[in-house]
């Protein structure tokens, strides 16, 4: 099961009502916060989510709507007694913000990890307990007009398990846990693993975040199937294409298009210029494209069930 | 006449509705900020106020409540093209924190000016041209646990026009305005100074801004007579004299206390602890002692006259 909700849908300028980009995906009671613009923590405290249980924030790139939010956030965590470690990953370049960003903030009773996700992507357990294990987080190399990385986050789902083989195994049903949730167990001096009492893997789930990028052929390769694309769409129509590809951004159109070339399941639209003071009135230029789109808003939640999906605003 | 307005009135951390510190005092179509919170420039905006119209930001003092929102000012001010010179003042150690925000903003198209107020005050048409030529800022040494200062704004007032002096002395009407806002003319060769029309100075206007302090006899001092105390009241209670004391900060009673003693027009309390959800029902704790106390909120406004003051919500 993974939560996602949009904290911030505007670009480079906050508006009353639209704060900067951030989003944050829970699954299992963890959270990954997705950029931190300016506004974050506010809008985390309004949609009555804990700072405390993210230990993974991703940065698509460090132009300040994305990331001014950062130093209140990590003085925000450590004034609730934060003392586990936070992970920071991102694009080439982050050592050098994070500096200026630690230095601002100050000392912090806790530490910032700094990691550079391999493309074959990350086990997010390994950076804190707590997630399953089949939960990773992918690297996407976007185009923006500087260094910039989308992501893709999956979460495995392991085959059925089958009581029968299980019984047939002389497992007591005390066992059956640990099998489902893909760990080895001993009885009787035997090691029985998962795939003994398991069928083939299942589908998972996939969520892919897109950052600031004009239309990107590596983003529509790992949107393929995807539950849930979070793509941006800075500029609407088409009279602002030349603006999009300009500042490596896309439109309402490019956008769609990119999800129905994907075939993902449902496309939200984020990160809207200010140029734009209702993007919702634009919708149907993205809907012409892929009939499943949803315009952003501050707050703009949805659970995504391995078996079922429902939106709750 | 002077404008000032609350744009965060939280301490620490901000809250829905209540962003972290910042107020905004406007003369003549100029303005200065005093501190700038996360969530200032959003906070403008919503109050109709123009960034372009600051050309003086005035810092209390460096924690991450008072400044966290200037990165991304910075750059929103350099979004909507600003290019005349920004003044910035505050207390020991602006410039090396001015460097690291900065760095994180990136290149501005404007000056950022770095200022240090002299005792005795500040004309601030020297730091851009459109303030009065008697508005001045003075800074005043408070006590917090960091190096501190709050702000004295003074707006001097010309004494009375004669006209009868004016038409003795065969001036025409054309140039009584000039002489009235303090410039001498020149008329048939002679120069006519305005102490020769005006009467003896009145009685101007002064607006005290408190930053972050425990009780300050430095500052009761500044303000007596004002016609706004802007004080801070993070805690509420006597049961948090303890802690206000610990972190150099104010109670409601210690707040009402001096601005009595200060014989202000007016208290305005701000920067609330985010311990104290309700502020506004704590506000007989001050009345106790200062009847004329206001319990601040983000965007409480008032309008000072040289007649007369009013409160526009």
């Amino acid at each position: 099961m993974i939560d996602m909700t949009l904290l911030g849908t505007g670009a480079t300028v906050p508006l009353p009502g639209r704060a900067l980009s951030a989003a944050l995906l829970s699954c299992q009671g963890r959270s990954i916060l997705f950029d931190c613009g300016e506004g974050t923590q506010t809008a985390l405290r309004r949609e009555h989510l804990s700072p405390l249980k993210i230990d993974f924030i991703a940065l698509s790139h460090y132009h300040g709507d994305h990331l001014f939010g950062l130093p209140g956030l990590l003085q925000t965590m450590g004034c609730l007694g934060r003392e586990s470690p936070l992970t920071l990953c991102g694009p080439k370049g982050l050592r050098q913000v994070l500096s200026l960003i630690a230095a601002l903030s100050g000392p912090l009773p806790f530490e910032l990890r700094l990691l550079s996700l391999p493309p074959e992507g990350f086990p997010l357990h390994q950076a804190a307990s707590g997630w399953p294990e089949r939960a990773l987080l992918l690297p996407i190399p976007t185009e923006h007009r500087v260094n910039s990385q989308g992501y893709c986050f999956r979460l495995g789902r392991a085959g059925k398990f089958d009581p029968e083989k299980a019984r047939a195994l002389g497992l007591p049903q005390s066992l059956w846990r640990p099998l489902q949730q893909g760990q080895s167990v001993r009885v009787r001096g035997r090691e029985v693993r998962p795939e003994q009492v398991l069928g083939p893997p299942r589908r998972g789930l996939s969520l892919v975040f897109s950052g600031d990028t004009a239309p990107c052929s590596a983003l529509e390769k790992a949107a393929r199937g995807a539950d849930l694309l979070v793509h941006e769409a800075t500029y609407g129509g088409p009279e602002q294409a030349e603006l999009a590809a300009e500042y490596g951004h896309s439109t309402f159109a490019q956008a769609a298009e990119l999800a129905a070339r994907a075939g993902v399941k449902r496309l939200w639209l984020t990160h809207f210029s200010q140029t734009l003071p209702e993007p919702e009135a634009l919708l149907p230029l993205a809907q012409e494209h892929f009939p499943e789109t949803v315009c952003g808003h501050d707050g703009l939640t949805i659970r995504l069930n391995f078996e079922e999906s429902r939106e709750k605003s």
